[in-house]
């Protein structure tokens, strides 16, 4: 065998032995006794030690020094390796299992504290996860700014700046949508009703297949905060049930359906080899967000949804399917980011990327994060939050260290604008098929020009080749404000 | 630290890692999707090169070799640690992982055959797993029968000559005793109607509960073959479900409760050392079997059951709690082991082991197996298999490359007698609480006396420390003559 074969069989053990971590996190999230938590946590510790000096191996510095790589398939391979053996050289192994150990354990406090609306119970185990992280970030920034070395994880290349010129770009004309929105005459009907939990489920999965989730190598399960799971040939699906609020579930669905078709949509021949997963969780995330929201929350598409609602749950209050689409996409302040409308998505993003930022810089502490956070939320949203649930304690990540990873929802909802220029342009056909419920001509585009690279470009350049022009803000605003201009005649 | 808190700390994380490949297992069977099963192989054989090394690892040999223990826990604790690594090291990495690997996939295999009722579907999917076990026995007999190699890997200390005597000291009375059970006037009553799955789940619960599972530390779900996994903290259970068959889902489900109850009443002091799981199978189905039978089908119990029945399901088809007893504990011969009555049951065990230790010996190939089955079928029960799912496709362990378990079953069913005997000397109000569907008396005795010790002692001497008295085959064979001269007035 050759060196890069020799490494390339090294590392299929190591990415077999990353799935095996993933499946554990799933299982945590879904079918774990709560008694079982701290065990966990040395469960987890224990496999972050084994992917830590697999990682760190010797070996592996010495076959990327001697590899050469055959074509540009094993190029990438080894960009992915050296990149992953050159972060974890600068982690002490000691430090990758605290990490490991405590974000495990810190998911389940995180969620009784949310439960009793207690940020008090949260706050040293939030303090401790910072403390890691920063931790973690100065021995890799190299004298850089730490949030910028925990972004690179998420989305290589990306910095803090490069975020921040982002969000600049976004925001004037983001607010003054939204002004025009909230100003005008018209208001989307509210739907009403009560919406059977087996009954929601049910339709996810008739969702789930509408846009090509392959059951076969997947499922769907219930969560208390939404996620997808796994590459390859195991890809697992997590969504939750409110029943007077049946698009929360709905569209929970089709996006966690958005990461698993990428993920089950990449190239099989790059199974357990660094190609073998989505390139970063920008992307990523275009594939959700473009799942959930240029076609999901399309009029073509929530046209088919009203008949199937009114089939599975009898007449809705919401009768008719323009109003339908009307409501579908209502935009409204809120204070759940998950649940917000186009408009006022990035906005909870932007006010998420300021204080991890502040927090990971040491600029805040946690003891400080409620008001900080409150404060801002009035700020940008005209409201008061009531509840620590509806403000600090909604989201998931800060407990389990994802430090970084929110500006990658925002970055994937601007990649998601330009490839639907790029798809539409393409594809003429895909609102006639949306409109009988079959998403497959667009997911089918998506895959051909871009799931089925997983690995292979750089994230910025997967996204240009699949469009055929640089990513920018532009096609995402100009798609907002054509769609909200038409619901709201503005 | 001292050597020995070296070699422990360094088992910590081995046996953490063994949890997480125990729980990639119950995902198999309970949640995988079935596109997933090759890749699942991969990690499965990535997972057990990492343990296997661990456990061969050079260092483990030095620190046993230095260690002082410093009391008897620390001893057994080196104790099970040393004869981990001697095995490990005669088994090269290569073949430990190809048998992670082939077994994981070969359990899809089996269980499509067995649905397809197609043995050649099978066959060389098993010749596969024969041959691997071969030559793992191969490197660890040392020149000795290659069976008890396997054997010792399940029953620390058992060989085929004890195993042969044990039911040599068996057969004669149970023959005869089914003899005159099956020549006797009376036939219990059987049980028709139609039994919702949903309730039978509900009921299910109640009865682990009642047997003092801890749901904080596991859960309940469904499998095509029975079984308990994990150890600690995240103990958990399945059963399965036939509509017309209650008492398949309901002793499935009690049986195993006692797996699970023994690894949740370990102390909880050895969790995550060699000490904290039960020390072998023979006492595991020791467990398993006393809940389920000595104790479960018990007339106090049963009594109880019936009532819960009627209120679950309505008016039964046998309504009288006494003919309801003999009708969960009918003598009959019939073609299935886990719903084999008590009588019976080991016959079953029997015919499994002459044949295991036949295929592996080489005495007898996999394509001669069905014939073989079916022919001592036919000797030892007097019914020609009518097809294979009722034949050699009945069992999964084979296809898993578990040959050397089964006589576990009837070993675990000696110590079941012996422990009922000293329990109901011990603690006389076990009947009368029974009989109130709590069996906590008996399960409170059976923890303290042996659950609670783990793998501290070996296997034989905690059965003789909690009994009072060496085991044998006479309390099994006493209980069993006086609780069916009683049913068949014989």
């Amino acid at each position: 065998m050759s060196t890069v074969d020799d490494l390339i069989a090294f590392q299929r053990e190591t990415e077999a032995l990353a799935q095996i971590a993933g499946r554990l996190e799933w299982d945590q999230e879904t079918m774990m006794p709560r008694g079982a938590a701290e065990q966990r946590g040395e469960e987890c510790a224990a496999l972050e030690g084994v992917l830590h000096a697999r990682r760190t191996d010797p070996r592996v510095g010495e076959w990327l020094d001697a590899a050469k790589p055959a074509d540009a398939v094993q190029a990438a391979q080894l960009r992915h390796i050296r990149r992953s053996h050159e972060r974890a050289v600068k982690i002490p192994a000691r430090l990758a299992q605290e990490i490991a150990r405590v974000t495990s354990v810190a998911q389940g406090i995180w969620a009784e504290a949310r439960a009793a609306e207690d940020p008090a119970k949260f706050l040293p185990t939030l303090a401790r996860v910072v403390a890691l992280r920063r931790e973690e970030a100065a021995a890799l920034c190299g004298g850089g700014a730490l949030y910028d070395a925990l972004l690179d994880d998420y989305e290589p290349g990306a910095t803090q700046a490069s975020i921040a010129a982002m969000f600049d770009g976004l925001r004037p004309r983001l607010v003054a949508l939204r002004e025009r929105i909230l100003g005008s005459e018209r208001t989307p009907d509210t739907l009403t009703g009560h919406f059977p939990k087996a009954q929601q489920l049910e339709l996810s999965r008739r969702l789930a297949s509408a846009f090509g989730y392959d059951w076969s190598r997947g499922r769907l399960d219930l969560a208390v905060h939404p996620f997808s799971s796994g590459s390859g040939h195991d890809v697992r699906i997590t969504t939750r049930v409110v029943e007077a609020e049946p698009f929360n579930c709905f569209y929970s669905t089709i996006h966690e359906v958005g990461h698993a078709c990428y993920e089950q949509g990449i190239d099989p021949a790059y199974l357990l080899t660094p190609l073998g997963q989505g390139v970063s969780m920008g992307v990523h995330e275009s594939q959700s967000r473009i799942y959930e929201n240029q076609l999901g929350r399309s009029r073509p598409f929530t046209g088919w949804l009203h008949g199937q609602m009114q089939d599975m749950f009898g007449p809705l209050s919401v009768a008719d399917a323009d109003a339908f689409h009307a409501t579908v996409n209502r935009v409204q302040p809120g204070f759940i980011r998950t649940e917000a409308d186009e408009v006022h998505y990035n906005l909870h993003v932007m006010l998420r990327f300021d204080l991890e930022r502040d927090l990971i810089s040491g600029a805040l502490e946690v003891q400080d994060l409620e008001e900080a956070w409150n404060a801002r939320f009035l700020k940008d949203f005209g409201q008061q939050v009531d509840r620590p649930s509806h403000g600090m304690l909604q989201d998931v990540h800060w407990s389990v260290g994802l430090f970084g990873y929110f500006p990658t929802y925002t970055l994937g909802n601007v990649y998601a604008g330009c490839l639907n220029k790029a798809l539409r342009a393409a594809v003429p056909e895909v609102d006639e098929n949306l409109s009988r419920g079959d998403a497959t001509p667009a997911t089918d585009w998506l895959r051909t020009q871009l799931q089925q690279h997983g690995g292979l470009y750089e994230p910025r350049e997967v996204v240009t080749r699949a469009c055929g022009f640089a990513p920018s803000e532009g096609p995402l605003l100009d798609y907002l404000e054509a769609k909200f201009a038409e619901i709201y005649a503005l």
